[in-house]
């Protein structure tokens, strides 16, 4: 992959990044590379080392293999991953870029004899329902995954499957059981052990929205028949490449320093990410975890709050939704196209109603050159007017391509952690919503929360219509 | 539906809108509602008229029951809407909300009888390719929708489509097709005349992001089963509930005044949607068209662009994932919450693994309560962060409750355009890049864009990496 930064940078347009800053800027990329460099030697950023970790990479083949086996003679159709935010945006954006389109509605014979994979990331019984009512308990496997292993709408999807599968199943609901956790801490590695469920490991120095090339996305990519090799020796060739803390050589280095400087010295805090390939639609939604929950938080108790708002696109299609905010609202952002060089399978348009004015153009081109193209007139009309934006490009949507775009962004998000002055690495802004939770559904070690939750404004009758 | 705004406004929350504002604005939306309402009464404002027009939902329905029978004894399995941003969002909205959780990969028992539908959104390649590859093309029917009627995205959809269609079917290709565009105007309607297309009618003064009440949104729903007498009902009665011109009375006129008012008062550009239902997941992406491409514009050339920038979240499984920047980010923002007070088909956590105590305290509550407590606590932890929220809440996820969401999202949005001093109902900001791609393709037409084009700074070797 590469990145064009053209047009990021003032006087190419007009509100982009001022040329100083950005030469200026060099001294800090250098400090914030070493320091990623001081937190990666004191053992705290472990996803840097998992395209070297044979032992994971073994574990994860081995379960995938064994899984299969699993039933006996009955094979498994489905793979169900319980799990929220980092355990579910990650499965997901690997299945929609790597797996054939609409793999869930493709039968045995499309899929190569691989299961479908499902990923349930939320508690809405309506949808718990719905899928349970389409499974054979006794081909279908569950994969629970949770770093702390005790996540609370992944521990309760894990008793209602748990109690479906016993049901069904009697003694051998274990069997379709397996937990992907800390390899020490936590409820779920616990059970694991007591009940002799396999669980494979998330380092505990993985933070779970950085934890897609563990167990975590590799185990169900596994499952899906996709190249794990190929997407870690991706995320190493990117990490390699990101080694110089020569700033015009680093690509994430530079992606994160001109968010950053784009955020902090030129009001714009939004950033948008526009893949132009359905494939790489939930990627967005991977990133926007990534950036939103690394980077927006407090640098000390009671300050104001710090961090860039991230944003998912996709094109063409938001051209005919949020593209004409981004033309024309306030000048707060910057967009990142995805650009894809290659097209898989690209469509040529029949040159039919030629004498329509408005269709005989099309005529002769090819989809997936139109998509192309749509890309570069929406860049180049944000560059117009003095809108920021720059394009990522790979050369394909392939394993190799997502690994060094994984690697890519959860480089650059700590990069920025660095540049902004926040630990990228907590979420402690969740905390008191979780607390509140608990108090509510009567958890014994709420009463602080629930004494405080009693204390807040309750809904007001003569503001409410 | 009703809204709850108490976390709106301060001093209930520190960082809400200012108590003597929200008094003044009385006068402020009063004006905004007599705009609205002269703009009605000299015809820009169909949609507020789209629940009496029988004549267009007998047209809807009838051409819904033309379609059951279209293939005489070949029933139509497959629904493929072909359209982009307006005429793709509100389906896609609707199956999501109204239709079975995972319509698409049900049987057709499991589905009544009633067709899949697929929505076409974008030109890529792979997936128009995979689409095609897993239909019938007797069995299916193609909706074919643009306002404008010569969307280029959706005329390259189709002539790929007809290509497809004549190579199966020859002549009686055309049989497969049905046009949803204006009234009169376009190349759609024009091809409608000439090839005999039944072609329905999207009301010249109901603008694409305003049409979901038109054949757009009621003719996939009525196909799917879904009530469209119910949908319009409820659209009629939020409009009903909304002829007042007394703010607190009003239940869009508070939703746009106050969004309004921490904007452009309080430095909270970033308006956040989050329901908490997976039903009303894809009614937030609907929502970002309407408010984004609605409100984010300039007021004369050359000034710096105005406008509220839309998010789309879900709760709970974003607050795993954004909820962390909404709680400790920069103050920016407010969230809009919507609550289900019913959930359909909740489900009992089971009480397993009791002496845990990660699990043990969810035993005996239901999937639906859990969701529910976490939105609350949620809008809580909020609440005391100084963050402004409020709730919409709904009995329930049918048809009737949609269609008021819909009026409601619809109403707001034009009040908020008299609010902001834009005009909601044009998007001039997207026509530039609409001109560099016809540009690119060789449109006869597009000389001038060419020449500006050539003009535009090109991609720099020494800003690439």
């Amino acid at each position: 992959m590469n990145l064009d930064y053209t047009n990021m940078l003032a006087p190419t347009v007009a509100g982009g990044v001022d040329a100083e800053a950005w030469s200026a800027s060099t001294a800090a990329f250098a400090a914030a590379h070493a320091h990623v460099a001081s937190e990666h030697a004191r053992g705290v950023l472990g996803f840097l080392d998992l395209p070297e970790d044979d032992r994971l990479q073994r574990q994860v083949l081995d379960a995938a293999a064994e899984i299969h086996g699993r039933s006996g003679t009955k094979r498994v159709t489905d793979v169900v991953v319980l799990g929220i935010g980092g355990s579910a945006l990650g499965p997901i954006a690997l299945r929609t870029a790597l797996a054939a389109p609409r793999w869930n509605e493709l039968d045995d014979a499309q899929r190569g004899g691989r299961p479908r994979l499902h990923v349930l990331d939320n508690v809405d019984p309506a949808s718990v329902t719905a899928l349970l009512g389409r499974l054979a308990p006794a081909s279908t496997v569950f994969i629970v995954t949770s770093k702390s292993g005790g996540t609370a709408e992944t521990m309760a999807q894990y008793l209602v499957v748990r109690g479906w599968l016993e049901q069904a199943l009697g003694d051998a609901a274990p069997r379709q059981l397996i937990f992907v956790t800390d390899p020490e801490k936590g409820a779920l590695r616990a059970l694991a052990r007591r009940e002799s469920v396999t669980a494979l490991e998330i380092p505990a120095n993985v933070g779970g929205r950085f934890s897609v090339l563990t167990a975590v996305g590799m185990l169900p990519a596994a499952m899906m028949g996709i190249d794990t090799h190929a997407l870690l020796a991706g995320a190493a060739a990117m990490r390699d490449r990101c080694a110089t803390d020569d700033l015009v050589r680093n690509p994430a280095g530079v992606f994160a320093t001109l968010q950053w400087l784009a955020d902090t010295r030129h009001q714009r805090p939004i950033h948008v990410l526009m893949p132009y390939s359905d494939a790489l639609r939930d990627l967005a939604g991977w990133f926007v975890q990534l950036w939103a929950e690394s980077l927006g938080k407090h640098r000390a108790p009671g300050d104001p709050g710090f961090g860039p708002t991230p944003i998912p696109a996709l094109g063409a299609t938001d051209q005919h939704s949020q593209v004409q905010l981004f033309m024309e609202g306030p000048g707060d952002k910057t967009v990142t196209f995805i650009a894809v060089a290659a097209p898989t399978g690209d469509v040529e348009i029949p040159a039919l109603h030629g004498d329509v004015p408005e269709l005989g153009y099309l005529g002769g081109h090819r989809l997936g050159e139109l998509l192309d193209i749509e890309r570069q007139a929406t860049a180049g009309a944000l560059a117009r007017r003095g809108r920021p934006n720059m394009t990522v490009q790979v050369d394909r949507v392939d394993a190799n391509a997502l690994g060094q775009l994984f690697m890519f962004f959860e480089l650059a998000t700590v990069y920025a952690g660095a540049l902004y002055g926040v630990d990228p690495m907590n979420q402690p802004g969740v905390e008191l919503g979780k607390q509140f939770t608990y108090a509510m559904l009567g958890r014994a070690d709420a009463e602080q929360a629930r004494q405080e939750w009693n204390l807040l404004p309750k809904p007001q009758a003569n503001r409410m219509v």
